[in-house]
């Protein structure tokens, strides 16, 4: 059988098949990109259009009371909990992951007096090694970076927080929550998960491994549309000694009594800072409630038929590339990279012939099989354009050696 | 002649009624809140659309270069400075109100080493005290507040930063920025002003007054929709030395090189943090345009006109109200707030008739007379339904009584 005939056997049997119908898809686009910007659902623009004609420009700023501004961010942070194996009163949906980045390691930093360090890994996603270092500015953090197979030797007695990408951006290698979370715990550190790559691809128990702390991204797997609105978890038993720095008013346990002195709000809502942005949560809520409504341990049993329905196809056709994601589909995120070191101009030509996957510095190609809208139709065709790009060496052309921006 | 009649002649000799058509007011609303949220302009159903169903549905990933979502920020930005005073490289859409309080704050505590004093009023706007306290929390910086007529005593040698609202949120008066800008550099202090109840409403001089930083809010005149991205402005002498602690990728010099250590972009994109909220940025732009056309000099003129027409008519119905805002339209941002002991139920009363202005705890009803899209006509009659709820007692009600949030 050709991988294009089992790929029609598997579509055929997909529980998940008809989950497609509910997504935007462009014609002659194959998306494996969705690890990046996760693709539109089909309900998106009547709510977005809802909250901005009717909310807004009838309700005007009666709304923040009658359309539920006020409670979106901790509602629909509620709706992201069971995704990531916590209580919906220890999420909420606000600010950038960059932002609540900063909030949870400035709180650790304060929960742990005397100890500085910010245990890392090197490679760990830019922003969040890049937020350790205003805090180093400021005099409050230290920086420290171990290989991950060193993380557990680096937990001294100096370490305040372990920071860690649950699933790396770049190779879709999974990091052991519970192990890690214990050993920090051990060492008297905290743990905080960025779970950008994880959340809606795959189940997370962030209360089972007891972690301390988590954010993510509400515009990768969560379809939340772009530069949507991050969430951020904070364990219950944290709640009442937590303090962030972002004291915004929202963040206020009386923000419309306006005293002049702050007083945080006593539940995950000390998370707020400025005003909710309603108009991208609108959208993230849709693609929160579509994909938990799909549940995330379908989405993963999805996810890993699918990547390793591409390595299957790939050596169907003679295809031999470095793999660097891990070759147990249990062990990575819902993304296959590979290297080579003509990556950036494969992408290239594979977006030439409709199929997006995207590059990452250096040599890296990474194609991301979100389970939510693709099929395996979808995954045999891509296998084939990536077999026909290698065979003919497409990326020779100086059109796709170019260099340009891209996420 | 009546205040309706004579609001009919202000209103055939008004060089911005055509404006009104420009936005969507909802039947049998008199909107005197546009000091909280702005109206929704006519135009941004469609700008949001185009973003939501074709930049992202159909563009995906690609609309990041193709559709201009990585110069949004700095774009809208430069399309607000001219509102404002400042030059276009000066300013950036970015994060809430508060967050870039939270960066300005911190970048000035870092420039002024020694010094540790963040100098503001009591009862300025609560996300602007609330700010520092997150800093104090972190021993870096700590608050001293001082009544308007005593700021300048209280600048001295532990002064890092002076920190106000241009216009007060509460009474509207101005502070004369330019005077309090020089005392606190003849300080050795910087200055920060909070836009916010200014932008879009009245003309503002950053640069004449040699401010160095500024923040300012979306949603209110600039018509950006609720929980719009905010602004901030850094002047360009400081772009050099600048360090903000909020250093997410978006404000890294070279995002995708995906580099472990942080260096921040030169210019003023140094102040994003995390990925741009591309469907905020969306419709702030359509209103930010829209103001811009009509441009802030005539903007103040008409506001000036609306509110002394309020007051001319409340007087004509021998309304008797203790007036809280400057008697001098010129000092005033464009708002008229009144002290009532019953405040809160006449506002209820007011909405209960179609006038929607708001409360400000304990005793203010604070009504907007955004000048983009307000007649004359609905002020003479918004002074009526005021004149009628006072004469019928109308706050007496328990129904006006009872409280609940408000923005």
């Amino acid at each position: 059988m050709t991988p294009e005939q089992r790929a029609a056997e598997f579509d055929a049997a997909d529980p998940l098949a008809a989950y497609r119908e509910r997504f935007t898809l462009p014609e002659g686009v194959i998306y494996l990109d969705g690890n990046s910007l996760g693709a539109l659902p089909k309900a998106t623009p009547a709510a977005v259009r809802c909250v901005v004609e009717h909310e807004w420009g009838e309700g005007l700023i009666r709304s923040w009371n009658s359309a539920g501004w006020f409670e979106a961010a901790g509602r629909i942070g509620g709706k992201i909990a069971p995704l990531i194996g916590a209580a919906p009163h220890e999420v909420i949906a606000c600010d950038s992951t960059s932002v609540n980045l900063f909030k949870l390691i400035a709180a650790a930093l304060q929960m742990r007096p005397g100890r500085k360090v910010i245990l890392s890994e090197p490679g760990n996603f830019p922003t969040d090694l890049y937020m350790i270092a205003g805090l180093e500015q400021q005099g409050l953090a230290e920086r420290r970076l171990a290989e991950r197979d060193r993380l557990t030797d680096a937990l001294d007695g100096d370490v305040a927080l372990l920071l860690l990408t649950h699933v790396h951006y770049k190779t879709g290698a999974m990091h052991d929550m519970v192990a890690l979370t214990r050993a920090a715990h051990e060492a008297g550190a905290l743990v905080l998960w960025d779970l950008s790559h994880s959340t809606g691809a795959l189940p997370v128990g962030l209360n089972a491994a007891q972690a301390d702390f988590a954010v993510g991204c509400g515009y990768k797997y969560l379809c939340g549309g772009p530069g949507a609105p991050a969430f951020a978890f904070v364990a219950e038993r944290h709640h009442a000694s937590l303090k962030q720095p972002l004291t915004g008013w929202f963040g206020h346990a009386a923000p419309f009594a306006f005293s002049d002195d702050y007083a945080s709000a006593p539940g995950i809502e000390q998370l707020l800072c400025g005003t909710s942005p309603v108009l991208g949560l609108a959208a993230l809520e849709v693609g929160v409630e579509l994909i938990a409504e799909i549940g995330v341990e379908r989405l993963f049993q999805k996810s890993q038929a699918l990547s390793e329905f591409f390595l299957a196809s790939l050596k169907d056709h003679g295809v031999v590339l470095e793999c660097v994601s891990p070759a147990d589909s249990g062990a990575r995120g819902s993304q296959l990279s590979f290297r080579h070191p003509q990556a950036y101009a494969i992408c290239q030509a594979l977006i030439a012939r409709g199929v997006i996957g995207d590059f990452r510095d250096p040599d890296v190609l990474r194609l991301g099989f979100a389970p939510a809208y693709l099929s395996f139709a979808d995954i045999a065709a891509a296998a084939r354009h990536l077999a026909e790009v290698l065979a003919n060496e497409e990326w020779q052309s100086d059109e796709f050696r170019q260099r340009a921006a891209v996420t």
